[in-house]
């Protein structure tokens, strides 16, 4: 069997312990052929395709990033991108197509199933949010890294007599803020899930300082905002892709609270770094089943479907199932970390 | 309400964030009063008692070990420990006793719950061979560990031509050899849960190095062993603590291979570095759910259970459902580790 | 002998190794008695001190930060500073002061110095610009956590098509800059020894872009400026503390190149991450080498001197020989940054 | 000009920053042609040659081991080695020479030299006992790697009460040991320069358990002996390869030391972890300094040279006034160890 394979979105670390699962178990259990497809569906649309051989996957299971390469770009059926799409897939005789990506990946492949192509799909987002599955790959990573940084900054933030900022990602989801909030004993964790109170931050802090602390660690998620009705107002600001601007709700913060408070306060924006690196063993080895469990669905013949983990189960669920459900931090979760403030 | 901490069996890292959570959720929410024992079951059955203040809890996040200490001691009936820690909970006006441990602390706090006194046990092992929970604390950071080591023996085995094995630890279950196999891309991974036949591996390495690779690392936990009836015969060597002796099975593997292929082969025993250093976030973060539901059940009244994580939850679980059984790693993964060979 | 002890000036990695071989050698082997004071020069002003005793210092070698606090506060003539701090020298009965820290900390030492106080420095400084020695404390960790992030953005750079800008440290010497842009194979470095010329820096970029890379990393110092009479107008921006305000040049860049090139730039500032968290071993050997070498220094009736790093061996230099110098990045390593670019 | 390059030896991490450096200097800046050979000295008898283009050493800064392969084989003149190296050199027309490597391959480029190849040598030991430099390709990721593996053992071993026995690399000198002592905070450093009295270790190590300490970290090279006219017996095991046997010395150690106190004592051997993995930036930094400066002496004319760290600087050195030195720990280097006990 030819089977195409493709990372589109945002590249996070863990998807060549994907790419490589798939290429050694396809190839040698099943004698398939993986053909890659270059930065995501642009290149099924364009048709730049590259036989995945074992040369290839070599030595990428430390590696970050994709080797494949990737794109935030989607086909779409009135743009006649669907088309291009399926056209490619015959033209290189593709029987099978394994997609690794987040939201618009998922929905496209979704899109692209329905035309009866045999599709399998893996979740990977630094968010976390895909609907689901436990986990997503390079989620841990960017815990990970978040953490460290959270880490660093403790010592430093201990030292002399400050609030320190710290952003992460998470647009709609503050999987990270909460995690990394918890790991780093952050004394407060601002997730979009649940909009923010200033002025209740404001008599946290000041009644902190004023018994005892000599500085507070606040961990905000990129899409954190003001609860309706409150005196901080602030809108998300958007980029040109569609994608929260980096450090604008971070320093928003800190405006307000050395006014409110005149406590020194400091940002610091995560940023890309979030998304980079050396992928975690939980990563490399989540992208690994993931990888197996996509060659082995494809296989048997599924299709319309998303590998998933479930407890300590690689599972599938069909994609229509996921569709436009985000999945948030459960409320239990946020209460660990509210608790441990 | 008093409640009484203790630490037991061999140290792992996450125990800090545990010990921290059930302080800091105890007092701050529900107004009780945390009183740890020193080195485990040894510290109550000796009144070894110290007071659990914030203070002492600061800071304690990135922390291995145990701030309290741990031993491997239990009581028994027969002994006169039993009495001697009812004696002690007595004098201390212990209300609830919350316990973190592997099974012989898990066992021992089984039996003091059947004394009638009120116990919710934390499940911490390197091993992950609790039953009843997806993780135990500490294994995270173990396999963690692993994969870094293998990945630095990666680098060294590719420059030379070299079977480098790798011995983790796993007695009964091979949970970090079959993780950190697969994270690090292991060619081999023996685990104790499929007695391995030497005159496969030797046939496997010979039919490897003559067709392309120049290296090859096998990763062995220490309690894997060979098949009945194959050629090679080795019996797990014991400590005496009932513990199994680092590096026994990883130089008789090397004797074995070296003789057999010929070729250079090196082994390295993780031993002792499994076990220590920073916690990673996801140690931290269920160090630290589980010393909140710890709180929470106890509170509420439960008694005889254990804290588990399923999937994204935590829950309770009785300490009668999981005693005697093991967990080992499911066919499912081990396929994964095989497949990626 | 009572000798005093204190760390000033911003908080770096390794200072808690300096405190720790000071107190351990001048008790251990000198019988001396160390006295802590907190927060810097503040604290000897406000006669804030504190016995160093064993118990305190145990387990700090990893741990960032300063356990005596810091601030940036020095004493003047003028203000009353100098007397109050020669008061409580003369009230504590201190025979001898240990000054950890960076420019301005050196130069109040150097100035009570004169006051007839026993004196010996300590430098420490993220920048790495103290003059007379290889190696201030601080400056590796700096590097290792400025490299660890250019390897992450390295990763998603790649699979991407961007122009990376990451801002670090280095107010008027770009040694962070030029070691992490070496170590992270970055394609330009700016440090504020060589004023950038924004024509040629659009001129590599779209030459680069147009011939085969997908990407550029650019590592540029916090206090980089524009070649005079260049097409590019900047001027540092300063913070209230005289320090100089963290993204400012890195944004100022991203706008400038974005516009000329078109190329998608995006821009990480490190921040306060690059002062935080465990020490790298080098910085640990550095402290432990400076702390020992100040007790005997100080013990031989040394006096307005700095311990530094000359090769393999650690010496004394006289504060007067150091006062008003800055070690600026020699020209053969930002020849080795532009070689490997 | 053709330059022809090779790494010799054990592999250690930096090896390919140095490689890296050569080719993108030599080719970049002066328009040479860079030849690889593989596996060092034996390639070049072999005739085992691959140009090295700028495709193969894109990556490479943050990986481990060697690209070009090693193995511990030297030229000798009567094997009829050196005739065989001297053919392919002309044969390949290799006009110029640069060989990475220790004390072995340092040793045969002297001999190459000697024959009228013009060479530079750039040293390399995780050992760091190469004389004439500050510092070798590998030593720092070495010690790091070390410190880590201390910082672990040290909370495992304060949860419990145990001597902890460290086996690090250094068959001559006591570098990584000493260096990763001070930095992990040993209670001992046993390093081959200083023959230990373990009677002395037996009364130190009584006496710190006796007197307050629960735990005691001994960091022992693996070249270490004990003293002449000492109770305790021992000669250094040698391999096949003349290399030390790991694991020799400390389970020696081990043996007596529980014997003569009876505390539960357990060594770990680091082994081949130390040699691979990440390079830390220093020896990133130093590769490239290296291959920069041995490429621009090579193009200048030198021969018979090594590049070689003085301070802040990097110079050239006769090979010849460093053959058959070793440079040892020096005594100010080994007291900070023992003052910090």
């Amino acid at each position: 069997m030819r089977v195409g394979l493709l990372t589109g979105g945002g590249d996070v670390p863990g998807l060549n312990a994907a790419i490589r699962a798939v290429v050694k178990h396809g190839e040698g259990h099943y004698g398939h052929s993986i053909i890659g497809f270059r930065n995501g569906w642009k290149g099924v649309v364009e048709g730049h395709s590259v036989p995945l051989t074992r040369e290839l996957i070599r030595n990428v299971l430390p590696v970050g990033g994709t080797l494949l390469g990737t794109a935030r770009f989607h086909p779409h059926a009135d743009d006649g991108g669907l088309d291009a799409v399926l056209a490619t897939l015959e033209a290189e005789r593709i029987e099978a197509l394994i997609c690794i990506g987040g939201d618009g990946t998922l929905h496209a492949a979704s899109k692209v199933a329905e035309s009866g192509v045999r599709i399998v799909a893996i979740p990977k987002t630094i968010d976390n949010d895909v609907w689901g599955t436990d986990q997503s790959i390079g989620f841990d990573t960017a815990v990970t890294i978040a953490t460290e940084a959270i880490d660093r900054i403790h010592t430093t933030a201990e030292s002399h007599n400050r609030v320190m900022i710290v952003e992460v990602m998470g647009r709609h989801a503050g999987w990270i803020a909460a995690t990394s909030g918890i790991a780093g004993g952050a004394e407060l964790v601002l997730a979009p899930e649940q909009p923010f109170d200033i002025d209740k931050i404001e008599r946290f802090l000041k009644h902190r300082h004023r018994a005892h602390a000599s500085f507070s660690i606040v961990v905000v998620a990129e899409g954190a905002v003001p609860a309706e009705g409150t005196s901080m107002h602030y809108e998300t600001q958007m980029g040109k892709f569609g994608e929260i601007v980096a450090g604008a709700i971070g320093e928003r913060l800190k405006a307000e609270i050395e006014q409110r408070t005149g406590f020194d306060t400091r940002v610091t924006v995560l940023g890309h770094i979030q998304r980079g690196g050396t992928p975690t063993p939980a990563d490399r080895i989540l992208g690994s089943r993931f990888g197996v469990a996509a060659i082995d669905a494809i296989t048997r013949g599924e299709s319309g479907v998303m590998t998933a983990l479930r407890g300590e189960s690689v599972v599938t669920v069909p994609l229509s199932e996921i569709a436009g459900k985000v999945k948030y931090v459960p409320e239990d979760l946020l209460g660990v970390a509210r608790a441990l403030a």
